[in-house]
């Protein structure tokens, strides 16, 4: 069966049906510009900019030190985590905002370790993001243990196969570079099938498919305020410890913010009961200010309604590609089934480096993953039908034109 | 020989010769209020309202993902450390702003103590600020050494004690409570002399004391942003690392941006060769563009004439109190002599409690530490003379009058 090629007008014609077209007015987003970056850095939500005004020029600026308390800042880390929770299937008092996903990383893992004595092995993938292998690789070397990468697709037989000698299987449920979605509940299964814990890292899922946490039965979790969740550039990250975890766990950087009574300045270390033993030093405020407020946007979204527009986006990235492409030497790196990845498309051609520069010239913010990935986020809250048909008509011209064969796109320095 | 008692005229005149007074200027204070906890959070500089306004709109919004490199994001960590190596006595490239202070104070001290294999003990002082010790006892748990507390006055005697023993010294050199200064050049040439390491935090001493790191051959040290650096609430902190030490340092939470080619994604960890291998994660950029702004501020600020100004700052606020308030009950918590104490006095009272906040709600805003500590900090660069006359008038009211005395004082929650 073939399909008639797609229009503009059909792309328009999707934007009228979609029941989140309307979301798009939260955000600033400056004009000439087809952003699908938010997988690295999420737009500008409006409301932040009164927000963060208020933040300096009231709380700091006049409340000053009683903004503590008057503007309730002491607990912006819980209330942040427990918006956070929402999107990502956990209770909200199981997750907390606070500090860098690497530094979040280091406590779980660490922690997850301690709970796990004689078993030797730490599971991951070849291909996670380098953070999560760096931080695993010097937190093995201090718990005394070996970490193991193999291929995605050998996962659950790795599981299977290490078995008995399992003590955490830590990946990142959609994969930076291809955009390839873990199956968590199977994968939290058949970990705990043979006694081993869990981490999963939700940088590239958290606010744009709808994580369920504990339907899984996850035991710990990481991920950052930059990306779906539109918190502004370093926005503080979040840590998820199961509620059967939080009691007993232990944390290796015993701060001030982690102490069941802080403000007590007692002498000896004593972690909160609750998920606050995840905190270490005082709140980055401002930072926090700006992403909990941008999480106000999600309040009226459903995130299954989120979820299918990311998908559809996607499957209509990847036919306008073929439709208008085919023959410029473009692969796919991201599974073709929608069900199979987060809201990204990869694309691989080997002049991708300069053929991304190209295309941002002209207005279309995607970006590159060396050696040869090009990298296209779909953020189904700003983003629309037309906006792709945009976005491929662009790179259809770079590629015509050989727009991107210049000294300038071949050695531009890349953007994260 | 008696003095004559001071008047608020003589205050003025002093305010009038004050070759700081222009810099008060720079900050936006509320009206109505003398603001004596800059030590606890700093006030608002007048330049970081609109860098911030600039910072979201135009950087975030507009600039997206591209802010990164257009914006010079990238570079925030390293440019804002250098612009506080010149308050500390340190070089440009040994400074780096990151993360909380105890996350800092975690990383050096695991570090530190990698590099001393085969000493065991830790030791810090009684009455520590309490992240400094929670933060030692669980390094110390963690890297099998012991932790020894000992009396601020014992720590010369203990160093020269535990001798070969002793791996890391680890001090706060402006006591958060009292105000107490140690000598950094004895105490850091005490330890060197029995092969032992030192941790200095600096929290209550950048940005008001000239602290000379590498004039007294310190080897770590770290401090927040948010006191008297003015970098605003939870603003990111800093660590310093003498050249030295730098090339081998061990860091225990290997992350991304800690990386020497952060970017070019590869499998393994490998540390950047210089001061950037104390990075984790992605940088808390709202935060630290506040904090890089603020620092701005002491640009052609001589940090020998802002601690003159902050020593007679508190002989003034000392003498004051002697002169208005004797017979109230108050005891000097702080040294008498300023050359032995930072920018601030704290006074001892049995109802410090509630007299702190009586005084904060006539708008002299100090704070309260328990068990019996009202402090008082002058951050020189906004607070005159007249001032502290102000403050003592108010408080004198509050005793004299027992407004202190109030279900209402006596109940209220403490601030940080």
């Amino acid at each position: 069966m073939t399909q008639a090629p797609l229009t503009r007008a059909d792309c328009e014609a999707m934007d009228r049906a979609d029941p989140l077209a309307g979301k798009r007015g939260d955000f600033a987003l400056p004009e000439g510009v087809i952003y699908l970056d938010g997988n690295s850095l999420g737009a500008l939500p409006r409301r932040v900019v009164g927000r963060m005004q208020a933040a300096v020029a009231e709380e700091w600026g006049n409340g000053l030190i009683r903004s503590w308390n008057d503007a309730d800042w002491y607990l912006a880390p819980q209330r942040t985590g427990a918006a956070i929770a929402r999107l990502i299937g956990a209770d909200a008092d199981e997750v907390i905002a606070c500090d860098s996903t690497s530094v979040n990383l280091f406590k779980v893992l660490m922690g997850a370790l301690r709970q796990q004595q004689g078993r030797g092995t730490v599971l991951s993938e070849n291909g996670n993001f380098p953070t999560d292998v760096y931080v695993s690789q010097r937190v093995c070397d201090q718990a005394g243990r070996t970490l193991v990468t193999v291929d995605p697709a050998e996962v659950p037989a790795a599981i299977a196969r290490i078995g008995a000698d399992l003590a955490v299987v830590h990946l990142t449920q959609v994969n930076y570079k291809t955009g390839r979605l873990y199956d968590m509940a199977a994968i939290t299964r058949a970990a705990h099938d043979v006694g081993a814990l869990v981490v999963w890292d939700l940088c590239h899922s958290a606010g744009t498919v709808p994580v369920d946490l504990n339907g899984c039965a996850a035991d710990f979790a990481v991920g950052c305020g930059y990306k779906y969740l539109n918190g502004g550039p370093g926005a503080p990250a979040f840590v998820y410890v199961a509620r059967r975890h939080v009691a007993d766990f232990w944390q290796p950087i015993s701060g001030w913010h982690g102490h069941a009574r802080p403000f007590a300045f007692g002498h000896d270390y004593a972690p909160d009961p609750g998920i606050a033993r995840m905190l270490v030093g005082t709140a980055s405020q401002l930072g926090l200010i700006a992403l909990e407020e941008a999480l106000k946007v999600f309040e009226d979204v459903d995130m299954q309604a989120l979820r299918r527009k990311g998908q559809a986006l996607g499957d209509l990235f990847i036919r306008l590609v073929e439709q208008e492409l085919g023959g410029h030497g473009f692969g796919l790196a991201s599974p073709r089934d929608a069900a199979e990845r987060g809201s990204q498309v990869s694309l691989t051609h080997p002049e991708g480096y300069a053929i991304m520069q190209a295309v941002i010239a002209r207005g279309a913010i995607g970006d590159f993953r060396a050696p040869d990935i090009l990298r296209f986020g779909f953020a189904g809250l700003y983003i629309g039908h037309a906006d792709i048909w945009d976005a491929v008509a662009i790179l259809r011209e770079v590629m015509d034109g050989r727009l991107w064969d210049t000294p300038e796109f071949r050695a531009k320095k890349a953007v994260t």
